[in-house]
């Protein structure tokens, strides 16, 4: 992509609510832009971001048996009144009245609307299990929308739900998606430790929080120093295969929000194998047995008669986890993002644009890299040099790779890593495949 | 994907309402369910077509120099106060008030937004011309709803925005989404026809809709034989050559709608060439010059001073185009989906689920062909070989393989091709191969 092409809009200054750095950062590096308060629209730049992130959740849940639907934003109230949570819901609920005053809502969630699909589309307890997953904008009208997308109003989720014959089919899928949020995470870059929850009413272990740590998050956590170190499922996990140990290994050690802390037990762990810290919750599953089946009656038939469907759901906050990233990847200059996530894999710096030789060169490698798959941001701008590597910082992609006269001389290429910040010369012949390889390598990881 | 895990719940009995082909097709065949009057969720099945038709858009957009972002569905009525629009747009607006009493509402396009994202993040003449694009969720409250996605309440679109210094940068841009479009369709297997149309108050010829022919379509047209067998632009076409020959081509020869006919002229043509047809709209493309960007006050800072940017927008029914493709491409016994829209590239049908030979030959097979990256819906359930048989008709994809005892005591695969009925014995030896060869050859056209 030519930065001339792409809209990059810049802010100079900070705007003055932005209180936490992905907030900043996000307005500045032309990620998102206000609409209204908690409402955003991703800027391209962003957008590419979102959309790997999106992409990276997509295949986890593929991977783990899940198969994509989507629902629509508007529902009718007809659906919440069925289970009774349309009085139970409060102002959060983004009320709306059509022109024939039919009362509908902005979807916050779709525990409802997909139970009332499966209970018209499923007869015999054969058709299940079923998993069915949605990656669609929801919204909840947050009295105090703040900290950008992080708390905002309309935002995007991907929602999974579990469809089981009885309470130990329900746990299956449940470690399935216990399993499937550990590689989502993980492959972002991302360490999200699993964290008990409240199950509510309905009682049981069957709930986690998935909380990244960070010094901004919201919550404050408790968690055995063993957990940071936990090596993630593998690519191959076999998601049919028993689980239990792999969710015995992640729930065994001490793990939790304030909310659901026990100081004793957590005291009685060593003192040098405890943390305490602050995190950002990106994900939750939730074990919820008949809660929606039994007052919206959608059953199978069984060979005992028919049965109430167990049922789970499973959030991950995907715009969030763009604030969460760059909470975790980010230093004074800007961003820093990971491979798996990143706008572009690289960006091209033409120091001297209209010089003849550095625009061959910067033009040649530009075409190397992207036939090699590699997506590359060329700023073959007038800008000043200052201003681009200034830019590039604060747009954080993983290797900046500038063209000039000086080193073009020496047939050298300077190549920066903005994670470490490492900066060194490779050959212009071969920059372009020592840096795919490496782009490679990255992407391969988990 | 295993027709086990897929929830595919078909209808027996087509609702009442369901007036077209396309309509009854997609509530049939487990594709669409409504939730509300034009408001539907969308199963994995439809889920994956609409994702095919929104990724061949995203493609061709990409192509013609466009940049993905996006913009919230929700919009503050502000925006639409200062381009005069809130008060003109009447009922088919959802209008929304949130929890502080603040008007919103839920974005039926997005003319001002863009305008105000601009209006905000260029300054120069020299950050033009840009072609921004999106897309997303829109609602229009239609009166009455009907003819299923076709005019649905909720729906998806693609929009594209231009934004030039002066009137001769806006054709160039025009032009170039206009081959886009020509593209676009095509590669679905579509034959839309560029038709002009009412550029409203501010004149001039640069207003087209793309109206694919069917008999079902809303409106009746009236074209020039020729239009039929014109070639499309090719895949390598330098889209920042010169474009008219092109435009010329395609516009030369007459095509209207009903509402932009005249008589005379059509008449004029020889009876041989002339043809009257329905045709259903799928895209619109618009020059409307300063018409937002002088009331919105966005300029760009020009060497002459301050000038107002010259716009276009360019919308494609991504919703409505999965409806319209049915109403091209079926048969009384269910959809034929062209290979490059088609939800999977392949059905298998184990006829006797449970014979070991059957069970390990469709197995392997399934395992060849994935292999091969082709897309195959496994029907490995007992169900009866004639309900199979049904249901693969019914969804249409391109291939059906079926294995059976019979044909295997041969070593044979039955192979049907859906679009043309024919049928024929491979070598299950061979048939991945030369199934995957074919799945390829279809989708490399264009």
């Amino acid at each position: 992509m030519r930065l001339s092409r792409f809209h990059l809009p810049l802010l100079k200054e900070t705007p003055g609510d932005a209180q936490i750095a992905s907030h900043r950062l996000m307005l500045r590096g032309g990620m998102i832009r206000q609409q209204a308060a908690g409402i955003y629209a991703w800027l391209p730049l962003g957008h590419r971001i979102l959309k790997k992130i999106e992409q990276i959740v997509r295949e986890e849940q593929n991977r783990a048996g899940a198969v994509e639907m989507l629902m629509p934003t508007i529902q009718p109230a007809t659906l919440w009144h069925e289970s009774g949570r349309y009085d139970a819901y409060g102002p959060e609920m983004l009320r709306i009245t059509d022109r024939h005053d039919r009362e509908m809502l902005y979807g916050p969630t779709n525990e409802e609307m997909i139970t009332a699909i499966i209970r018209s589309g499923i007869k015999s307890y054969k058709a299940l299990p079923q998993m069915l997953y949605h990656i669609q904008w929801k919204f909840r009208d947050e009295v105090r929308p703040r900290f950008g997308v992080m708390r905002g109003r309309e935002f995007l989720m991907k929602d999974t739900y579990s469809f089981d014959v009885d309470a130990a089919g329900a746990r299956k899928s449940y470690l399935k998606m216990f399993a499937a949020y550990l590689r989502t995470f993980g492959r972002m870059g991302l360490k999200a430790i699993p964290m008990r929850a409240d199950t509510g009413p309905i009682g049981g272990d069957l709930s986690h929080e998935f909380i990244v740590l960070a010094e901004t998050g919201e919550s404050e956590v408790f968690v055995h120093k063993d957990l940071m170190d936990m090596s993630l499922p593998p690519a191959d996990l076999d998601f049919d295969g028993d689980l239990e140990p792999l969710f015995e290994q992640w729930t065994s050690k001490y793990a939790a929000t304030d909310e659901m802390h026990t100081p004793e037990e957590f005291e009685a762990i060593p003192e040098g194998e405890r943390m305490n810290a602050r995190g950002i919750e990106v994900g939750h599953i939730f074990y919820f047995g008949t809660k929606y089946s039994e007052p919206m009656n959608a059953y199978v038939e069984g060979p005992d008669g028919k049965s109430f469907i167990e049922m789970g759901s499973y959030g991950v906050g995907v715009s969030r986890l763009m604030g969460a990233l760059i909470e975790a990847y980010h230093d004074e200059e800007g961003c820093k993002w990971p491979m798996a996530v990143a706008p572009f894999h690289v960006g091209l710096v033409n120091i001297k644009a209209g010089d003849a030789d550095c625009d061959a060169a910067s033009e040649r490698l530009y075409a190397a890299l992207e036939a090699q798959g590699v997506e590359v941001l060329y700023d073959e701008t007038g800008d000043r040099a200052g201003e681009k590597f200034a830019r590039m910082d604060l747009i954080g992609l993983p290797y900046i790779l500038t063209i000039g006269p000086r080193g073009l001389k020496d047939g050298q290429v300077e190549v920066k890593s903005r994670a470490t910040g490492e900066k060194e010369n490779i050959p212009l012949d071969s920059v372009a495949d020592v840096i795919a390889a490496r782009v490679k390598d990255a992407l391969a990881i988990s």
